[in-house]
């Protein structure tokens, strides 16, 4: 067996959260907030690169960032968090309020992602703030362009799903269930990357039309595909990919599909590059499949960013115009989803640069007869 | 080897959904919505059966309810759902602006948990709406109490993590890290049961002071303890358990703070029964600790619901007058840490009854030396 990869998440050195806290106050001045709330895990995670059910980062202009996280937290964030304050939260209400009053914040800063019941506990607490601006776009387009290290880790995740995809499939034989293949999936993803990034979707035969049907009792069967639809976490970030295999020869009908959605995929790779604009690239995949006659039967996007969340900005996307930059990771994931008969999906995970873009999924997409 | 029950999950039969529908559809009449949305993925699963990342179930009151999802799971939830309608969701605004007006909406309830950005988008696609009411602790109240399928999946579960933890306690050695006993951990939670049911906590040592450390690198050593906190999967439903080995006889301090943690376990499990209030029960266990000395060690309530999620209502809190009742299936946990030196959290799952209450957790609790 080759390396085992699995090692444990360690955060990236302090500098890089540095600067990536320092990016998100230099956008809350320009914004004009007085002060910042950043309290989804995710974006918690991605800004101080510590893991915690509960906490609350405050970013204000001119002043040091603080960290606040509860008694279970403490001792950790305290040992692990050098280049931000930290302190202890406790009622939400009572602690801010004062602070909101004695510094005057008129607007504040938080994310849409918040729940509608918290963002309004949070007006409660702090009635003295006139404007709550929605914050969450801002640090979703500065997690879309990933640095050097990030790009790093997530070149070694397509990777480590590589090769889980390559184990596990030399271990998924005729006559197993969808099931049986997901429970094998997650154990190499276990071995050889951090655990499985997200529910695996595998869908025998007939239930590849239903794009994200869950793996259930169904058997791979002669003559029927396999549609793997899998990623896995390395250091907190994620790979998506997906592929089809065939057990013995495929019918005309597939073997034609699985073609269309292999030059879509192919075509629209080659599109990829900086400045080019989301729908843009979403348009040239599409167009693939419109020609061929299947259009109807691609309901979805092209494809998404990925990174911390297996779904981030930018989406390729008929009515998304954001413009490529390099560093954005997204993947490219034509489909056709034929009711009754199956459906084919060939998704990449690609990394944009200035001129074009590196494919980060090195698992061969040529259709292949197991 | 026992039986494996690593099966793929089937939804209840469609009356124990339509059962729960028909309750909130009460509440709703109760509380005089015309329209209850019904979004978060966890709300849905817990009345439909239907697992989806995107959809809405839209119940009116003297309507059939109707759930709306997009193309990638429009084939599988008309195949699913027999007891609701199903339509494909559009975009949002279009699509439930018309009927609000034609029927009249004035009230209309939404959960708590949406997204802020999600609720600001419904405000705007229905502006004819004069109040949004919070639904949120009404479908919680609903989930807080199991039904007989889901206790005895919950049963399940807690037996399932309870075999998880023999296994993978009886292979992790002196001398493996964290890291190893968490992945020794998961490979059997995904044979003996339908994976992992949250990040599974291993503190070796001194790390077992911050109570919810996240696994690395750190061995055990002898005379150590190593703190598990666990759970499975079975079916959408959790289990959750934790316990402290020791590999070696640990030091006097370590056992008395075990002693001590055990009674207050003991003594708050004795104390549950229906028509008792949630923050009586976290003062008997937390006095046993006061009592002797440690209470500033315990920083956090003395349990929490679980079910659908590891937290869920009611808590055994200080501030928490919810009265239990049977079928609430919560989790008894008190636990004493210092810094420095270790810590010790006993968890058990009990089932609330009309007379006391059903520990569903196996596993033996004694001090165990390895």
């Amino acid at each position: 067996m080759e390396t085992i990869d699995s090692w444990p998440t360690t955060p990236f050195p302090e500098d890089e959260y540095r600067k990536r806290i320092g990016r998100l106050q230099r956008r809350a001045a320009r914004a004009k907030v007085d002060a910042l709330f950043v309290e989804t895990p995710v974006n918690r995670l991605y800004l101080t690169g510590f893991r915690a059910s509960n906490g609350v980062l405050l970013l204000e202009p001119g002043r040091d960032p603080c960290f606040y996280t509860d008694f279970r937290y403490l001792e950790m964030a305290r040992k692990q968090l050098s280049f931000v304050k930290v302190a202890k939260l406790g009622k939400l209400p009572a602690q801010f309020g004062g602070a909101a009053r004695r510094r005057r914040w008129r607007s504040v800063g938080y994310e849409g992602a918040l729940t509608a019941g918290r963002l309004k506990a949070w007006r409660e607490a702090v009635p003295s703030v006139e404007t709550w601006k929605d914050i969450q776009g801002q640090v979703a387009e500065l997690r879309s362009v990933k640095s050097a290290l990030e790009q790093e880790v997530m070149r070694r995740a397509a990777h480590a799903g590589d090769r889980v995809f390559r184990y596990a499939v030399a271990e998924v034989s005729l006559g197993r269930t969808e099931w049986d293949a997901r429970r094998i999936i997650r154990s190499w993803a276990d071995r050889l990357a951090q655990g499985e990034g997200f529910s695996t979707i595998v869908c025998a035969g007939a239930n590849a039309s239903r794009c994200h049907h869950s793996p259930g009792l169904s058997m791979v069967r002669p003559g029927q595909g396999m549609l793997v639809d899998m990623g896995v976490l390395v250091q907190d970030y994620l790979s998506d990919m997906t592929r089809v295999v065939f057990y013995g020869r495929p019918s005309k009908k597939l073997a034609e599909i699985y073609k269309i959605v292999l030059a879509a995929n192919r075509r629209a790779i080659r599109a990829v590059c900086a400045g080019k604009r989301c729908d843009q690239i979403d348009a040239v995949g599409r167009r693939v499949i419109e020609k061929a006659g299947y259009g109807k039967y691609f309901g979805h996007g092209l494809g998404h960013g990925i990174g911390l969340e297996v779904h981030e900005a930018p989406r390729f996307a008929k009515d998304n115009k954001t413009v490529l930059k390099p560093g954005m990771i997204l993947t490219v994931e034509p489909g056709i989803y034929l009711p009754g008969v199956g459906g084919v999906r060939i998704e990449d995970m690609v990394l944009v640069r200035r001129n074009g873009c590196d494919v980060l999924t090195g698992t061969p997409k040529e259709l292949t007869c197991l």
